[in-house]
């Protein structure tokens, strides 16, 4: 089923697919959905252009996105050394103590770099890349970008969308100028709030307004699951989790054992929202670190980025040493519903085809 | 829009109320809808009877249900006075001293009652109640109820309803012989678990199989949540804080002024779960007294139902304090889209009318 999105955005299917792998984002967009590529992990926007480049080749010419997390108003951001001093001391002694009990071995070689996506500074090298590119989408994990970003953007034909937890916040991101709000539920993997989608969805639709599409994200991976954000007035969804357990996920990204079989394992209550993987509340698959971080002794996150920088390097730990029961991953309570690994073009298909069965299904109901 | 849930039990439109008033539950059933009314404020079941009583002929002969709140196993139980021993000094000296800081006056007369539909004396007492008048679904809080009180109810012909807020309680629940899970969302007001409307319903839909209709809960106040449940493979509709603002819910209950203030100011931000007021997690709109639970120094909440013991009196007096910033009331997230009162017809008759409004977008929508 076309929305008028589909048309604006130039795709099939109202599905938009966010993911940090260029080789599904690519796939997403193929099979007729929007992909769109996280941009946080590339700590060197060469990387993220090079990934951005190989896109342009492998999208048979259909649109795609890019995902910035940048805040609207630069924070304080000294050097990497500055901010690292910001770190206190029992933080990183309760973070070597906690993955030595869990036996999380060090890095073989010294490894200093966080991620520094969540850095504005690269989050605005990220946004001048994309913009070399030709992204149909710019989005912006923490809401509206500054509103220089906005404009270039739309100087050169590039929507750009905002998520939003609450709906002060989607009110604000198209007074801004923000073109697509999605309105992430607090079922959502990552950076969340705390209103379901069912509460959220049409709130934000009613607030903004029927010139802005809203996409519907948090606890949608299936066709039913599509049909209801398009009945609560959405104009499409925002999927994440679901392409965590695809065929091409696992391609050019590091080790992903472990996390893959924590996500195949894991039911729809195996997920908790925590300030513990950024500063931010996000929520993670649960797992023997995100139990840590929640015992008594554990220390209070640190605000973001200082979060990230603590733990940066204990998520490098983490994801070499490959325990599928210590793993430090976002991900939504749908994952419960994820119990194979698919293409990606398997998934649209039966994402499709269950949302006009679901219609089907609905127009037979007898009037009352 | 009817469901084959709708002929089961005799109603016209796919929606269930849940409310502790007997005429919100009577205007609802009126209105097509099947009213169930919340037995566990009546501490002497004869109050409940008469209530029955008097829905049996204010409903024209249309069907309506009981809610009971009952463990499917007796808790270990004593004399009221017994239970009371059980409560730390502390958490009282704790419960006395907020309710001191938010200004919230003594009872004139000493009044001992809790809410005693907690225990499972009382709650059976209900449930006998409950077979001597025509209700057409018995439904518990607290998932399966005692399997004599699942037989008695199907040799009357009564279906029995169970609330689950995971698929594996739900599957438990079919297995014990319940009828009809009322799946409920985190987003739901009063006990409530953690996982989202938009991920459980259609987890618990497949997890029982169509031989077991699924009703929607959490999140529900309008026409296009209606759909979206229903796209969600749900067979109808449970819906509680909506009847709070409703014109028959004042009807007959205590002073509501302050509940009705604070439930109409509230936005979809101004709930939190918690287990301050019965023992288990619920939903509760935010004031001063969930504020004051929620502090480093507030004690742990006590299990049911000695929390409850605890916490009756201090909810009778904020009651009786009329303060709309000291409430104790469970409300769910959709308390923010309900910003007037209005008669119960009215809300059954909008409800119907957009989610027909909504199908038809729907099938508006081109095929892609």
């Amino acid at each position: 089923m076309r929305t008028d999105l589909c048309d604006r955005l130039g795709i099939e299917h109202p599905i938009v697919g966010f993911t940090p792998s260029e080789h599904v984002a690519a796939a997403i967009s193929r099979a007729g959905g929007l992909g769109v590529l996280g941009a946080v992990r590339f700590n060197d926007p060469a990387d993220l252009a090079a990934a951005l480049d190989w896109m342009d080749k492998n999208t048979d010419g259909r649109p795609y996105g890019v995902d910035v997390v940048m805040p609207m108003k630069a924070p304080t951001e000294g050097s990497f050394g500055d901010l690292r001093s910001l770190v206190p001391p029992g933080h990183r002694d309760f973070v070597e103590k906690t993955l030595q009990s869990l036996g999380v071995p060090p890095l073989p070689a010294a490894d200093d770099d966080g991620v520094l996506g969540w850095l504005h500074s690269v989050a605005r090298a990220h946004v001048e890349v994309a913009l070399e590119h030709r992204p149909a989408l710019i989005a912006n994990a923490l809401g509206s970008p500054p509103a220089d970003v906005i404009a270039q953007a739309h100087e050169r034909g590039i929507l750009v969308a905002a998520l939003a937890g609450r709906v002060d916040h989607a009110r604000r991101q198209v007074a801004d100028g923000v073109d697509i709000v999605v309105a992430q539920g607090s079922e959502a993997g990552g950076h969340t709030g705390e209103i379901g989608s069912m509460v959220l969805l049409p709130e934000i639709v009613d607030a903004v307004g029927a010139s802005v599409p809203v996409l519907g994200a948090g606890g949608i991976g299936s066709g039913r699951q599509l049909l209801a954000a398009l009945s609560l007035g959405a104009s499409g969804v925002w999927m994440g989790s679901t392409w965590l357990l695809t065929e091409e996920y696992a391609l050019g990204l590091p080790n992903q054992t472990a996390v893959r079989r924590a996500l195949l394992a894991a039911s729809s209550s195996d997920t908790v929202r925590a300030r513990i993987y950024s500063g931010k509340m996000a929520r993670l698959v649960k797992s023997k670190w995100t139990e840590a971080w929640a015992a008594p002794d554990a220390p209070e996150p640190l605000p973001m980025p200082l979060q990230n920088l603590l733990v940066g390097e204990a998520h490098r730990r983490i994801a070499a040493a490959d325990d599928p029961e210590v793993v430090a991953m976002p991900a939504g309570q749908i994952v419960g519903r994820i119990n194979e690994i698919r293409p990606v073009a398997d998934v649209i298909a039966d994402l499709v085809a269950e949302a006009d069965e679901a219609l089907t299904r609905l127009n037979t109901l007898r009037p009352s």
